[in-house]
């Protein structure tokens, strides 16, 4: 597939296993069908639930009136906020590494004093029938005093404004839950949920230092992560105890089993959640992504039956939270020969209704992959009355990076400088202090830029009118958390792997590949599972990029434990010392008497025997998370006529750290790229100036087919990062931040057009055209 | 409920836990029908499959013809042995450990050369509904020679026999599987698969000795285990790895997994087997029950969709295994001071059609309560053409005591010497050598004694005529075996923990008793959960008294595991050396400075943010089994005109070591109670001449009733077993041992009439009576 390698793997380790491209272990069942994702569930006497949402962006709910509805034959439950507690106080209760403020996460899942946008859950039936329980929603009276929503920064920070929230407290720190919730008293009445900055050297003499300064402002608009699976929770009650079973797909079904528990208002034990297969999440099921799960568990519990919620797709546009709009600012100077002085950053995000936008890892990431000596990054987090934001791949850092790298290349072409090249003379690296204060450990971006250089894409020239060609580079943190893994070695020799955080893509082959390796067995006989929450230690879930380097940490050290037992297996039958025994491939032997000798295979069929079975676990919050960064290259040509941009060849190289399973890694990268490519040409939510969301079905939401793309190029660069045994950094983020930037950056190189705002849509850059008077 | 507790409680630890009467953990969905048992499972487009079985006890099949079965709009597919590999020579590959002789087991699940009972399974059905299956197994044209059934010990060992089996090897050792599975050459034609004797001292020498000898010849028949749950069994094949999910419930679903992988001819891993809830097993849904579950799968491959088998009840007579039919002569010689001298017996055993009845085990318990110096045992194991033997609580064992305990009730007669005191004047102890072979660690059998003597049952006059009273003793081993489990420490302070031993008893309350005794907490926050055979190390099945003792013992060491790292995590947050933290009831505290002190629930919920989850894990196979006995005591009332018995009172004495949750301890010495008093009173199977089995339902196959029964006494003795940490010994079978000569005692009391075979039923009685002149 790919006819170029570059020379950039540090990677040092010799694997058996971990690099090799085997066929994932849940391959089969997805392809043919036999998968179960959260609709599949049917249970016995399984009611069908959907929610009433609100059609106005801000009303007070002055009554609820269920009579109608509940006379309706079948109609067996209504629900509202008033059978969930009010958890505003639970805040203080999670404070041992809680880090999520409840009081407005719960009134996201259910509204209780107001809506907040247009398709805000205001109720919620059950009914024996879909189609009952929708003409139910038609029958539940419902009063709503409406109030002027607040749709825009300017909307939302004049004087005057109209306020989302009455306990809202603004914060002043990147690292605290945005926008506490306060007593009436401390209610400092704003819809900024946060404010804070960063600083580093002096910033007035970077900039007189600098050769040339570019200062542009950029817009975004929220996009959708786009997963094909819309949310679906089905629910069961158990009276006598009054603990719930739970069925979903999620990114995380530890977090949704604590997110439900404190909506619910129970311990977190009495509510287990069996997690389905995702069809997609992209960070939109992740921690932020709990809507359905109390609401079917609150409706199971009043009806006790089984209840069952899913999403239409219009309900997952307007019930769910897409990624921030954004207004960034920036600033920055450089000399001639290409170092850059100093950056400004101003960055304002809409947290969407409930504070809490992504705007801290937006200031944290927009200038990570440069050494900037004097620098200033101002974040601000704003509620506006439309879906609350949730996650999606590196959040925050796409729209900072398409405003940092566009400036950049301006940069570049007012000095007449390779993009790549000043890029290298920038370039963040081991023990650069970042503008917003860590120091980097061991990173790969020298290297991703020196694999660009070695790449034929850039060295292939550009033939025809209204081509052009874009870099942008890209910087994200990836994450840890905690993880648990238990692996059992069957009798002939195989390894049952069970383990806590759902495989989102394809982390259950990375899984058993870490364990086959450390046991020098065949990956196939491996065979790896994710369980319920009453089934494996805690295990945090499928997001920052984290899986493989979290719970791959797990597994090795579960894989760990069952060699030393088997090592200690093999001395006890042979009567030797444990210390004596080695274990090399599989094989274990003894140190010095050539006869003692067997294999994993031979030993596994003789431990019931010989003491009992071998299972080895391993827990892990693992820190030494290693930094991620890219470089994308681009290719473009747009029809000056009508604005269309085509995209011609795309390159995405990227440091991994260390592959585990290459096609996967690849499979991230092109994936980001084509999201990226959405973002940057089509995809964005149409508001009409009453708050109401114009285009909630994939028909007006237009998201790229395969018809849009080229083949995607991926080179993975491995810079091995020290705090895995392997070297992992996690991939999946990274891929998502340079894209936009690249095509404007492409974009400007084609026609001479400087694009500052998302979508660069065929209407957008008309529009800019004229503007600019091309 | 109990007005006597007995003072022979010699278990001295103080436990918080362990010994109370927690409500189980599956009670609640078990009484409000939301536990889930093998029949419940529904998958998508599932077929439901028929077994056509064998109308004769003894033919050949000649051709098996499925062409018109086929042809029926519905069917799916049939099997025959020739879907299966021949694994005759399975024994061999399975010798490490293996104590199955597959080329027999395999052809009891599917019949390949020869039909050997009435039932056997010849051939199977797969369509769309159970209906068409069962039309479609009218339209299998299947060819038999008919060949004469062997159906009694005379028949099976006259000259010139039938043979069942071409390949039989007669065994000479209790130790080997019974029957060996020879070449043509070593075939030496017999339906006698074993047979072997253990000596002890000089037995001439010991009746020479004796003032008193008694000598008689006992008949007994078939019993079922009489489970409420029919065997059923659902399985889905994936075509694309040729592995096989199945769910249905036993005893072992991991010996289930092992049995049908090595059936089918596949890796153990390819085989995963999922627990539901079983509803009875006694032994008949252990080792040997597995019939349908290779079945399902081999239809599930042909049809390339999911089938489920489920019994009737009447397959459930004719196709599955009861305990052995047997005679036993006895010869036990005795002074005048009530010392036994030497004793003689001749166990042979019907095994069905297939080697391997329980005789082995009836030889080893038949004198274990004894001190005999001079012994002779002798065990013979018959094939006849009826089904093959399976297992029944305590297997071999309550017909050998029958024979046994009634012999000696006569002695005791014979020198007018009261029965318990006789017994201990005979009692084995620790030291004791048994006359097949083994030195008694601390046994309780003289405690079971004592407390007999002091419960008032025996010292309350009988009123009335022909009422009896009649004591018996009992012995069974107690079993071991692999273990594991794995709990993990949930935020809210609970733990979930996860082990691989079905549940038939209680066993998931007696396991959340263990690990919340070691941790100090509640065993309402323990979660136990049975998990399917991919999600935990391997675990044998519940099966030989022997599930609390060995999972329990796994459960402790779990707990330990967890224990010693919250100690750790502790000691890492407060920066201090683990030796210097003491745990104890489930607080941590710093040994010297009082105020480094926490506990269990408030350290659970930090300790994601300080390391990661902590999970606990241990697996087993102890050693150190403690050997049960017991003492029952029954009064009766014969009924002289019609032979009827009447229970008028009941007392189990037993010596359970230490009962982790007596009300189930209880529950099982009464369950075993009543089953043995419907095997001494009603229970048999009728076969005709022909073989046929003519009381195959509950209607026909009378078992006790509540109204049968007075309410059954239970005394637990606690002697504990040094083997385990609380002292378990394992208390499942040993109730089943003393009930039928403790009964036929009881009848000689009351109308002096000595029964020599079971069922004791009112025409065997009025026959006996008649016989004896009375």
């Amino acid at each position: 597939m790919l006819d170029y390698k570059p020379n950039i793997v540090l990677a040092t380790g010799e694997y058996d296993v971990v690099g090799t491209r085997p066929i994932r272990h849940d391959g089969p069942d997805k392809v043919l069908g036999r998968a179960r994702y959260a609709a599949d569930i049917q249970l016995t006497g399984m009611l069908y639930g959907k929610l009433y949402r609100s059609p106005h962006p801000h009303a007070r709910i002055k009554n609820i009136d269920a009579t109608r509805a509940l006379a309706l034959t079948g109609v067996k439950a209504v629900v509202t906020a008033a059978d969930f507690p009010d958890v505003s106080a639970a805040l203080a209760d999670q404070e041992e590494g809680g880090t999520v403020n409840y009081g407005f996460y719960s009134r996201n899942i259910m509204a209780r004093e107001k809506a907040l946008y247009k398709g805000h859950a205001v109720a919620a039936i059950a009914a024996t029938s879909q189609h009952i329980a929708e003409q139910a929603l038609e029958l539940l009276d419902v009063e709503f005093e409406v109030l002027p929503p607040v749709l825009t920064v300017e909307d939302a920070t004049k004087e005057g404004a109209a306020l989302l929230h009455e306990r809202l407290v603004t914060g002043s720190s990147p690292n605290a839950r945005a926008g506490g919730w306060g007593t009436e008293e401390e209610t400092n009445g704003s819809n900024v949920a946060n404010r804070f900055e960063f600083n580093a050297g002096d910033l007035e003499k970077g900039f007189q230092e600098a050769d040339v300064i570019v200062e542009r402002e950029f817009t975004t608009k929220p996009v959708h992560q786009g997963y094909i699976e819309p949310h679906s929770a089905t629910a069961q009650w158990n009276t006598t105890d009054d603990s719930v079973t739970i069925w979903c797909s999620s990114q995380g079904h530890f977090a949704l089993r604590d997110h439900t528990s404190v909506v619910l208002g129970i311990n977190v034990s009495k509510v287990k959640v069996i997690p389905m297969e995702i069809g997609g999440g992209f960070g939109g099921k992740g921690q932020g992504g709990c809507y359905l799960e109390p609401v079917a568990a609150a409706l199971a519990r009043k009806a006790g039956q089984a209840v069952k919620l899913t999403m239409t797709r219009t309900e997952v546009f307007e019930g769910t939270g897409p990624t921030s709009a954004s207004v960034i600012k920036v600033k920055m100077g450089a000399t001639n020969e290409g170092k850059i002085t100093a950056a400004e950053a101003h960055l304002t995000y809409l947290a969407g209704a409930f504070p809490g936008s992504p705007v801290p890892s937006g200031c944290r990431t927009m200038l990570a992959p440069y050494d900037i000596a004097n620098a200033y990054v101002e974040g601000v987090d704003v509620v506006v009355n439309t879906q609350k934001t949730a996650a999606y791949r590196a959040p925050g850092s796409p729209v900072a990076a398409f405003a940092a790298e566009s400036v950049i290349d301006e940069i570049c072409r007012k000095i007449s400088m390779d993009p790549v090249e000043f890029r290298m003379r920038n370039a963040a690296k081991e023990g650069t202090r970042q503008a917003t204060g860590p120091i980097f450990r061991r990173i790969g971006f020298e290297e991703c830029l020196q694999a660009a250089q070695q790449h034929p894409h850039l060295a292939t020239p550009l033939e025809g009118p209204n081509r052009g060609r874009g870099v942008a580079a890209g910087a994200w943190f990836n994450g840890s958390g905690p993880a648990s893994a238990v692996g059992s070695v069957n009798p002939d020799g195989t390894v049952s792997l069970v383990e806590g955080s759902p495989d989102i893509g394809g982390s259950r082959a990375a899984m058993a590949m870490h364990l086959a390796e450390v046991l020098g067995i065949p990956v196939e006989e491996v065979k790896p599972a994710v369980v319920d929450t009453d089934s494996i230690g805690y295990s945090s879930g499928a997001g920052g990029s984290g899986v493989t380097f979290k719970m791959g940490t797990a597994c090795y050290e579960a894989a760990v434990d069952i060699k030393r037992q088997m090592i200690e297996r093999a001395a006890s039958i042979w009567g030797v010392e444990p210390d004596d025994v080695e274990y090399d491939g599989g094989v274990l032997q003894h140190k010095r008497d050539p006869e003692l000798r067997t294999d994993f295979k031979s030993l596994a069929r003789r431990l019931n025997g010989t003491g009992g079975p071998i299972v080895g676990r391993a827990t892990a919050n693992p820190a030494g998370v290693g930094n991620a960064f890219a470089l994308h290259i681009v290719d473009v040509e747009v029809d000056p006529d009508t604005g269309k941009v085509d995209i011609l060849r795309y390159t995405s190289i990227q440091d991994a750290g260390k592959a585990i399973h290459p096609s996967y890694v690849e499979g991230q990268m092109q994936g980001g790229a084509v999201q990226g490519i959405g973002w940057a040409l089509n995809e964005e939510y149409f508001f009409n100036d009453q708050g109401q969301m114009m285009n909630s079905s994939f028909l007006d939401y237009r998201m790229p087919t395969s018809l849009d793309l080229p083949m995607m190029d991926t080179v993975i660069v491995e810079v091995p990062n020290p705090g895995h045994p392997f070297g992992v950094r996690g991939t999946g983020e990274v891929p998502l931040v340079p894209p936009m930037a690249a095509i404007a950056n492409a974009i400007d190189d084609a026609i001479g057009v400087r694009m500052e705002k998302l979508p660069m849509s065929p209407g957008a850059i008309l529009e800019t055209m004229w503007e600019q008077g091309k």
